[in-house]
């Protein structure tokens, strides 16, 4: 609790210092109370100079790390933020958030850095660039090629953050960018800026992020985008209405400044027609509904506005959502017996209540009502307290305020439809939206309604009895799932795995010889160099090993005994190697031929180096295929090139990457494939006992 | 030739018919002799039901169709327009384009719509919407994934084209949308219409493409915009000052509509400092800069405008570029003799004449006259001509005009360097470019130019006497290839293979069951029911599988006979699976374990039927990771599930992936791999055969 004689002024982060502000001050109230909790203002900040500080500082800083170094920095940080996550929590209370609430800012937040920490580690290189997708052909005579490769710009991300989400807001937008090697520009929402300047400094203090990677600025962001250019990102989470200005800001067109928006949406539950009361499925709608009017006070970008039911259900799910909606008890979150907060100060609760009075245009009030609550603890003149209220609308397909103005509060409205298909135009009608969940069991239905949704959203979730159990919620963006939507939505995505790591770096087609674009990638391709090895590969330590170097094997002869006797040990049978006549008659063979897992075997038999060595183990194998059959009489040989290193996530390992080719005694490919092996690092204790 | 006393009034094509304006006609006149080729208004377009067909007709229409279908129309088209293009030569000479501007211009645009053709085949499913990326596991118990699928946007596409490419300009934008299954509104550049309304013609002609699918507005583009909405896209290729006045309509904001830009950019030829004159990288750069200059008459917007090199080779360079300048006939572009046509009109000519006055503030010129040119066949007055011009900017770093103004003809500027770093800043300078070029047969320098580059570029070609012969040169994009650029380059992306059709597809993360995501998509996933089928699915059609069938294998024990026999047999003795002492030193066995392939084998042996059937071949294998050693003594079972059906490119065939999974005598997986196989569809000779 912040005495009042003591009101903090919150400073802003910028150029390595905190610079605390002496004019301009906002007053921010609590939601609990309306006492000032602190006071904000970015005066005395230099904008062009902190962008200056980001692109000549924090940019190059991060981007000398490698993918797993900076993977490694956000492990660091999470885990310094998770030790003192109740320091966060306490601070929450006055933004009206219940310690249920707190879990998805605070602790989803902090999720979030862990989850970007390990897809750093497990699915980017330890590079400082990624290939993006495969190698193109760009030429008959196989001199001349294509690949993509990511790399970081060389700008700064501005991120610009909603007041919903004080941490995960900026945590799930900070992680990716750093990932991505980009420095970072966060200015939170004004009324939570507290919670999310006590953030900035547990993160200063964790002193795990290099010099110049964040820097905050509390209060307005002054002419901040007025130095910004194309190899800037602004990411916006926030009201349509900001982020047009934003983007209309000359600058942004002018110098094509990267621009994801995240806005808030009227997003959909759809009940199905098979759910009938009495179905685990109606019960998880209502449920649901219930749980997405009242978490953070309904205060959710992704919060469910929009309840869509069959005509002949709605009666019984009005009844079931207002039955609940009378047991959620509003008031002071920082009790126990509290399941619903304040909204976040009296000015939304104002808007809320507008909007509400704006939809009974189209809509009756069917359960609560906005003027009238007793919270517990909490006093009504002072604190934002609000009821759920549940409104309906008999003519969605008629009606156009319910599916544009969004009370963004504990509000929802329940509209009937007839079919699978109107159900879908009346979702549409809200002209994109981050999330949509469709509660059904019947394979058709889903069919019919996730595919009709699928264009308008980001996200739809499809609730069952199989997944309920397990299932996160309509509510929850998770790192590995796109965060966004189209239209009304903004039109931007955040997270999706590395999707959002790339959004802040370049895609660069890269043309040239397979010798130059091995090089620079570091990966071998056909058509580059493979030298013969002096020592055979499998002999040569993790480090000793090059991209390029080669093993090519011996010859063998595949015998019809052979083959006979593969069929006869293994049990493969299959007539395509036993029965002349049926193998003629398949489309692919000329009669007989050797099986495809004999010609694996024997190709081992060919290149394998039997001795103790650092090679420890072939663990796997991608991409083979079969190009021609071989044939009793015909003969065998290999050769196998490192294509690609990465350190393994043990430090006495690394594991290598050989393209493997085989070839028939006429030097036709008659199989070629990626072999993986797992090799010993230099002086660990394998390699030298291998030694 | 047409004839002056018969000017064609250009028509636009919409709600499949065309219209012809009577009001607000623009005169076009021709390059060569200024004479009036065409008229041209938008006169008559009801924009706002344009949007409306495209949106109720078009888009359904194709949407209805799969990808494999959209794709067939595509390569029908393109036979279509391959056997009519001498139309289009014809009519483009009075653009100013010569026989190879034409090349690039006309038969590029058809051999992106076979590109896309191909591509769509080959790397698309026959569904309506794509998988993108892998299945997240989102809960321990497994009962609760997510995965990301691509459907098409149900609006419409605007592509709005510029006039240097009529045909390319088109149809590189046209594949990847109707492949997407987006209908298009296309607006060619007024200056060059005639040209892409024959084109639409031909096309309407074709009859391939289903109605609704294209419609053609030729003059200005009305109210067009006004009528869009989140499901639409616009893809921009012009100018920055209109890129930014579009961008900046409200509606696009307001509404996300996706803004694709792709504006001018100053691009960069760097030289290495190892290609000196004598080189082939010497000769290769003075012959492309040469050849980008001429091309088009230097109007592309991936022409090289700035040439940067050595500061101790600037001489020579200046010297070889000049001289074969000297040698480029400028003239008629229908003529064998000419290598450079006029440029598109006479105001581009002064306004290239006025772009290098401006640039002569910071440059002079060292090769060619603006004012002054001899066209062969051709009047300075009345036709468009210029000679090329070189220029030479002594302090690069200290200029800002030549970064930033471009003369859109025959004109580049050469810069001088010092050290690979200040090449990059000097590039940098340009603030985004669509591409750049080295030229240079170095590593170091290479690595140096690329990754500095790369972030503020779409493409870099790295040319060398290595791929010299093959490469498609710097001004080529390729369908397969991304085509944009950061900053200034307008951030657009478009073709890059698919990349460039998903820019007209929503991305939408599905969240529920693995049996609900797994009927959803018609791909089996672990978790969704896998019923052991009554016949063993190799003997079942391809017709008659069903994505999660499965067979269920007994097991077998693999002895330390097997072990040795197998090594005995194939060769590969590794000292892991024949001593035991050593196999026991391996960080990663037991002991002696069974060969990886031997596992793979009598996995075979387990699950192969052999009689003649259905299954055809094993053609491959994806994926296969080895999870668990197998000691001796231990058995092996196999799970074989169909995991995702694709019809094969002959009409006889279907292609199956089945998910395979080994466990141990204890139900642990040891080996996990997709099987490929491809399998005869019914009443195909094949399965007759083998039934």
């Amino acid at each position: 609790m912040i005495a009042t004689q003591s009101i903090p002024t919150l400073a802003s982060f910028v150029q390595d210092g905190w610079v605390t502000p002496v004019n301009g001050l906002v007053d921010i109230p609590s939601a609990i109370d309306g006492r000032i909790v602190a006071r904000a203002s970015s005066d005395g900040v230099d904008f062009s100079a902190a962008v200056r500080f980001s692109r000549e500082v924090g940019g190059p800083a991060l981007r000398a790390l490698t993918f797993h170094e900076r993977a490694d920095r956000l492990k660091a940080l999470a885990a310094f933020l998770s030790e003192r996550k109740e320091q966060l929590y306490t601070l929450s209370a006055d933004t009206g958030a219940t310690r249920r609430d707190n879990f998805f800012d605070i602790d989803g937040g902090i999720g979030t850095l862990f989850a970007y920490a390990s897809r750093g580690r497990r699915e980017l290189p330890a590079e400082r660039f990624v290939i993006d997708g495969d190698t193109e052909a760009l030429s008959r005579g196989g001199t001349f090629m294509g690949l993509h490769v990511l790399t970081p710009l060389n700008g700064v991300a501005v991120h610009i953050n909603a007041f919903n989400f004080p941490c995960w807001g900026m945590l799930e937008k900070l992680a990716p960018t750093i990932l991505a090697g980009v420095p970072v520009i966060t200015k939170p929402a004004t009324a939570t800026a507290y919670v999310a300047e006590a953030l900035v400094r547990l993160i200063v203090e964790a002193d795990v992020l290099p010099k110049g990677a964040l820097q905050l600025v509390c209060g307005s962001a002054g002419d901040l985008l007025d130095h910004l250019g194309g190899q800037d990102v602004v990411s916006f989470t926030g009201s349509a209405d900001t982020s047009d200005r934003l983007r209309n800001h000359p600058v942004i067109g002018r110098n094509a400044v990267r621009f994801i928006a995240e806005r808030d949406s009227l997003n959909a539950a759809v009940l199905g027609p098979d759910a009938t009361p009495g179905t685990p499925e109606f019960e998880l709608f209502v449920k649901e509904v219930v749980r997405e009017m009242t978490v953070k006070t309904g205060q959710k970008c992704t919060a469910i506005r929009r309840v869509v039911v069959p005509r002949p259900l709605e009666a019984s799910v009005v009844d079931a959502i207002g039955a609940q909606l009378d047991k959620v008890a509003v008031g002071d979150p920082r009790r126990d017996d509290v399941r619903m907060g304040p909204l976040a100060s009296l000015t939304q609760r104002a808007a809320v209540r507008e909007a509400v009075a704006d939809l009974l245009a189209e809509a009756e009030i069917v359960a609560g009502d906005p003027l009238h609550a007793t919270p517990v603890g909490g006093d009504m003149a002072a604190g934002a307290f609000m009821a759920p209220v549940l409104l309906a609308c008999a003519e969605p397909l008629r009606a156009r305020r319910v599916h544009t103005i969004e009370p963004f509060g504990p509000v929802a409205t329940v509209m009937p439809y007839d079919t699978p298909e109107e159900a879908v135009a009346i979702v549409a009608r809200g002209e994109g939206s981050l999330v949509a969940s469709v509660f059904t069991h019947d394979d058709a239905i889903a069919d019919a309604l996730v595919f009709g949704l699928a264009p308008f959203h980001g996200r739809v979730l499809i609730v069952d009895r199989d997944c309920a159990k397990e299932s996160t919620g309509h509510g929850s963006p998770l790192p590995g799932l796109v965060h966004g939507g189209p239209g009304r939505a903004g039109g931007g995505e955040e997270m999706g795995g590395l999707r959002g790591v790339f959004h802040y770096m370049q895609r660069t087609a890269l043309q040239g010889s397979p010798a130059r674009l091995a090089s620079l990638t570091r990966k071998w391709m056909k058509g580059a160099p493979a030298p013969v090895a002096a020592v055979h590969p499998f002999r040569r330590d993790y480090e000793a090993l090059s991209v390029g170097d080669t093993v090519e094997t011996d010859s063998r002869k595949i015998t019809i005994a052979d083959i006979e006797h593969f069929a006869d040990f293994t049990g493969d049978a299959f007539y395509a190697h036993m029965d002349e006549a049926a193998a003629q008659a398949n489309p692919f063979f000329p009669g007989r031929v050797a099986h495809g897992y004999l010609i694996l075997s024997f190709a081992a038999g060919l290149f394998v180096d039997p001795a103790p060595g650092p090679l420890l183990a072939n663990y796997g194998l991608d991409n083979l295929r079969f190009l021609k059959p071989v044939s009793p009489g015909e003969a065998i040989k290999v050769r196998l090139t490192v294509k690609e290193k990465r350190p393994a996530r043990k430090p006495d390992y690394g594991e290598v990457r050989w393209d493997v080719e085989v070839f028939n005694q006429d030097g036709e490919t008659v199989a070629r494939y990626d072999l993986l092996t797992m090799s010993a690092r230099r002086g660990t204790t394998s390699s030298a006992a291998a030694a």
